[in-house]
């Protein structure tokens, strides 16, 4: 992409409004722009972030067995008095009343519409397990929606919700979602550990939290401190036999806020282990047997003929959150500095005199080069000053910068520098892009 | 994919509330399933249809210049009120009232929400001409919602809307938009013409509807038969002078009801080449000038240094309703017939009997294969009857079935069906293979 024809509108100065340095820099580099409270539009940048997030997400969803469907925003209020939740869920539910004076609901999350969806067409425990996703925009009317898109009204979630006949199956398929999101989280460069959780207004006797570790976190947490750099299980486990894995995770201490009691914390945990810290919620899953499937009537015929309500339950990654969330654990004071996985480009070409034909020339063939190797190339060709420059490339936080001016030109070398290191090397075009393409 | 552990409801009886083909259809082949009126949820073969949709107008919007963004689904009734549309738009705009009785809406479509943006950070004329495009749900809560997805309440459009600094600036952007829905309905296996067409509630003084013919359309159209085989002009054009592109097309009589001319109808078109017949809306351009960026400060320094409000368009495709077009232009009894481009899966493997080792064998080889080769494969691996899996197959329209049975398989062939010719072929595997990724 030619930066001239693009849309990177970055800002100089700091926003007033934002409290922490994720909302700081998503503003300054022209990731987001606020609508309303809470409410934000994603800018060229932001959006290819959050579709590349998406699509990592939803890959190790697809690696769990869960299958995609996408579910309307717009739900039934009717569906929420079944299962007891629409005077139950309070003023975060955005209540809306369509021109015919029916009762409607921006949907906050969809327990009770995929459970609509399920009672509607499977009637055999033959079709179970079944595991449905979905990647969709959800509305939260929070009191105060802050910290930018890691406390906003309308965000984007993935949730999937799963069926079986009975609590043996549905811990199996808890189990699956517990190593998906292991392995989700690892792919977009964070170290998450999963912690007891309360079950809030999902319900639910079994639930965990996946939590990272940032000072700007938004609730207390306490945990062994062994479980932070526990590598993920990856994809070459056995899908159908994951508690052993689980277990290795949840026989060391881990809860947040509400679920902590110091007496097992200090009995469990070795002094030199025990870690408090604050931390940021980037996916949450829950058991919750037959809290939905009873009241919708959500029944299968058993092995046995009988008629049995499904267990079933719930799994959401904030997808739209992840994004603050990855800045928080990466970023310095120049700007963002972008996990390669979720990078809204590979690479930023830099030209410093657009005006040379040469440089040009130099800028475009290694464009090309890239391309055709399948990097994503941001290509700086506005007739700016470098210094300008620098500082945006900084701010947006690419993982490479290829720098070509006209002193390199004539020498037949380029400079590329690393933004995470920040480490700089000057060698031909063709050293460098062995390098990025390597 | 394995269909026993996919989520493909099919219906055997006809739903009653349906009135059109594309609508019962979708409902029979498990695309869709009816949460509200007008509201649907999409079931997996159905939003990986959307999926590809969506794909294709991205891409080429993006050949044609224009840059992706997001906005938000939720809109603040103050922006409408700044462009005067807030009263006017009646009642299909959603109106919602926030926690803190704030006035918002779920956008409709989103000239307003752009031009904020726009006027947030353009200043200058040498940031133009500029096309921001957007692939969101939208919500218009109509009347009687009917017909499925072609008429529903919350639907996926795309909408583009162009920013230049004169008329001149703005027509050629319009062109620009106006070729790439030409190529971009070509590439969806459908035959789209553009018809002079009414402003409505965007407003404007140019406008074209982009019309596919089909005997359930909406609307009464006008047009020269010659427009319909006109070839699309293909990616190769030079995007910076389409002008003639445009007068080609432009120059023959084409028009919605609203607009038509019988008198010059009958004088322009020759008798034989006179088309009456009803037709589905699948995109619409509209150049309205200074319309919203007058009222709403959307104003830019010009060459002189003058301030000058920016001209605008605004270009939509419906991709939801596309499918339902689609549908309408391709199916016979025994259910869809998917074009190429937009198929949910390449090919459809019909294992006849999965509790013979050798069968099973040989239909996984040839999955494996396919895959290999890069194409998407839905395999009908239930323990289900041969007329109940032809049926299902027919009726959900992958292009190609790869039928493989005991008889076969002793004798080292299988069976290759083309959905939409009916056409079917005994010949060896690797034959089939090859005739399948050629």
């Amino acid at each position: 992409m030619r930066l001239s024809r693009y849309f990177l509108p970055t800002l100089k100065e700091t926003p007033s409004e934002a409290q922490i340095v994720s909302h700081r820099l998503m503003l300054r580099a022209g990731l987001i722009r606020q609508e309303a409270a809470g409410i934000y539009a994603w800018l060229p940048l932001g959006l290819r972030v959050l579709k590349r997030i998406e699509q990592i997400v939803r890959e190790e969803q697809e690696r769990a067995g869960a299958v995609e469907i996408l579910m309307p925003t717009i739900q039934l209020a009717d569906l929420w008095r079944e299962s007891g939740r629409y005077d139950a869920y309070g003023p975060e539910m955005l209540r809306i009343v369509d021109r015919h004076k029916r009762d409607m609901l921006y949907g906050p999350t969809a327990e009770e519409v995929v459970t609509d969806i399920f009672r509607g067409f499977v009637k055999s425990y033959r079709d179970l397990p079944l595991n449905l996703f979905n990647i969709q925009w959800k509305f939260r009317d929070e009191q105060r929606p802050r910290f930018g898109v890691m406390r906003g009204r309308e965000f984007l979630m993935k949730d999937a919700y799963s069926f079986d006949v009975d609590e043996v199956g549905a811990r199996k398929s808890y189990n699956r979602m517990f190593v998906a999101y292991l392995n989700t989280f690892s792919r977009l460069g964070l170290k998450a550990v999963p912690m007891r959780a309360d079950t809030g207004p999902i319900g639910g006797d079994l639930s965990h939290e996946f939590i990272i570790l940032a000072d700007t976190g938004e609730s207390q947490v306490f945990c062994d401190r062994r479980l932070v750099d526990m590598p993920a299980p990856g994809p070459d486990v056995d899908w159908n036999d994951l508690q052993s894995i689980v277990d290795q995770r949840t026989a060391l201490y881990a809860a947040t806020d509400e679920m902590h009691e110091a007496d097992r914390f200090d009995a469990e945990v070795g002094e030199g282990d025990r870690l408090t810290a604050r931390g940021i919620e980037v996916g949450h899953i829950f058991y919750f047997g037959t809290k939905y499937s009873k009241p919708m009537k959500a029944i299968v015929a058993g092995p046995d003929g009988k008629d049995v309500p499904v267990h079933m339950g719930s799994y959401g990654v904030g997808v739209s959150r992840l994004i603050g969330a990855i800045i928080e654990a990466s970023h310095d004071d120049a700007g963002i500095i972008w996990p390669e996985a979720v990078a809204p480009f590979d690479v930023g070409i830099i030209n410093l005199r657009p005006n040379d034909e040469a440089v040009s020339a130099a800028c475009e063939d290694a464009w090309a080069k890239l391309k055709a190797a399948g990097k994503t190339v941001l290509y700086d060709d506005r007739d700016d000053r470098p210094g300008g420059k620098f500082a945006t490339a900084d701010l947006i936080g690419l993982p490479w910068q290829l720098i070509i001016g006209p002193k390199g030109v004539a020498d037949g070398v380029v400079e590329l520098k690393r933004r995470a290191t920040g480490e700089r090397e000057t060698l031909p075009l063709d050293a460098a892009l062995q390098k990025l393409t390597a």
